[in-house]
């Protein structure tokens, strides 16, 4: 039976569509592991151990089976290492649907485990973290789609000047 | 946490894309119940009893942990009745999404009752009931499709004139 | 200039994502027409009378630029008729976008009426006057679905056995 | 090699977009063969020697390698007694895909015949036989959106009053 | 009530696409403000200058209610700038909505703009400034797809040797 | 009639996908070049001279029809320069076709080439290039997604550190 299930991104920077997600998956899955990706050839806005503590924070003691966990690789090789039994993503609108269609077969085809989506909350079917930073490099607010804790760390980074 | 799950549908008559999505769920929850569809304003090709009977023959002694009902009214009442934590669905291609993201939503409104999808077999991507009649009506072959216990019943309904 | 929009559909009954459409077009056009569609070889659930009047109390007084009217036959004779310069619609999800793509383009193409689309509210992106019958039709609950004043109509008139 | 291809449609009545793609897929095989449906369980518009005969004037001299046939029962079996070695399918939008895709898969699940799919003109995406109907019932012009041919009978078999 | 609407797009170049949605806007609105984006971090092949010149030349004396401006940041700030009442958006094609949906509800999120759709014409339905880049580039002919101002320029760009 | 047909691509590397659509491509014209395309802008992971290689020993003696060829630039001018009449394409799932569809319908502008469609294998659906690329970076296993003569070859390729 599947009782750990794995939740795979950037999360650059996590969004509240990301936590909503991993709150309702929380209550589906005895675990969930939050396995933050961090490839060498790819640039993040913020550094792996930020992504992470924001994650963490924003999940905070509502969701005690929630661990968060890095990775670097084939998520089917995390998923193996962090002894999930299930991919869980979450379904925000048609056009995920193709690319994670895609994904969860060639994962199945690795090591036959399998994908669980969820609907995401259609009220926030637009978030996603290339939004986010496009409205804070533009010093937009972005305090209705982040975590509270992520919004004054990102709009210090774009006031720094960091690039994208 | 979700342990059993329910998986609604019409099956008239079961397929083998139905059969695909049973058997993994069947892997995935410690009890999938079958709940198969009986409305009174609609005509099926075959009856509640064979639609049922089918399931289960087909499913044979491989998953013990599957139950077959029926059901009639809301998909909502009938999980909670049957002590079903989480509403299970095959995707098998994009078009079917749609339906599938509104209904999903709306079950959700309901009672909070969330919804899995699993990717369906590709291979089985084109094959549903409707095709199955459509074939079967003709004289077509549906071996290919349908259960071995589907193939000789659903010849002899059209050869003897039933109407779809 | 455009001044004046024209809403049509069937509105058997009006649905809180009706509703959201009629209110966001009536701050962005001088005259909004509601216009409801009674055509001789469709069956309803509710009369002409009725859906025009649960549109009109929905809308209440907080829109004194929305217009209830009937129609029948082409979209584009009713807009002319009603002295209306575009269609309004409200796009829900992908799926909708290709039968509003086709009609847009035939109703401009017989009269040069061009169609306007706005952005239905995401958070009722699953509600539909079907799935709102589909749920009364079984006792479900459809105050989170449709205006008030529907709630209770809607009630009766499938526990007075009324065929959908 | 692929030298016939089968066309096939209920042409109810044909429109300018099905005339586009049999006059281009006759510059592409050898024989096109369009096959319109005649299925008992359902009611047509015009007669089948109607659909025929529209077909067979719109075409007119300008493509001497297009016959028309009637068929009933699968496309497949249709396409062997016609000797047709591929199936023709013009594709519209991307709504059609998904149809076209479960039925070219499903029809080379049956025998192996293969099909080939043209892109329809764009400037005719939105035209449909049941467009063109809804038009004509409520008297709207269709000139042009079907051949020359079928506007008049189109318009009469509604002044008639024939039901849809 | 909406008066002004802004029409925002890299124009790197202006297509025939455009051009088609400008005239068919500006007949629709009091006035219509085409915002030509310049932001830091992207490279064009046409200078800001020059885009903004071939949209006005292409426009010509025809809608004298448009008028052409540049913009960096975010869409809802030139808006604001630029008093525009909402946002006007052409539709291509299916895969189109999706993006525009995501952009349109944070848009909205942001400062409550709304954001109208308009079908664009079929015929162009292939035509992108990408498109027209990777003809260019590779000497093919481009004067059915963007304005007459716009295809020496086009031609002489890539013939220097300008990287894309 | 069309008796040659181009099929494009990058194959870089082919995979089992391209090599299905090749071989059912065989069947259907009397010669099919396979055309593989090297631009200088673009980084490839294998040479010209290995792709090309890999699409001739996956086709081996099966396909005598096949010719295997290089192309830089616009497809149309290759189409030409190789005598091809028609340009072949697979279409693996919905979100393929719009950009096939954009791109069809560009080269019909260019030279009035039409474009074939077939139907890839569903089994095969998720297969790309460049998720086989991504799975052997990370050292996963390719050997069910591409031909035996890739395996080996992609496996060193990565193991020496070449970037993507």
């Amino acid at each position: 039976m599947a009782r750990t299930a794995i939740y795979a991104g950037s999360f650059d920077p996590v969004t509240l569509g990301h936590l909503d997600v991993i709150k309702r998956g929380a209550r589906l899955f005895d675990r969930l592991v939050v396995a933050v990706g961090n490839n060498p050839g790819k640039r993040y806005l913020f550094e792996l151990e930020e992504r992470q503590r924001f994650v963490r924070e924003a999940v905070g003691d509502s969701c005690p089976n929630v661990e968060v966990h890095a990775f670097r690789g084939l998520l089917v090789d995390a998923a193996a290492r962090l002894d999930a039994d299930v991919v869980l993503r979450g379904l925000r609108a048609l056009s995920d649907f193709d690319i994670e269609f895609r994904n969860g077969l060639a994962n199945r085809s690795l090591t036959g485990i399998e994908t669980f989506f969820l609907l995401a909350d259609p009220a926030l079917i637009y978030v996603s973290s290339s939004i986010v930073r496009e409205i804070a490099l533009h010093g937009g607010d972005t305090s209705h789609l982040v975590p509270s804790v992520v919004v004054e760390p990102l709009r210090r980074v774009y006031a720094e000047g960091a690039a994208r």
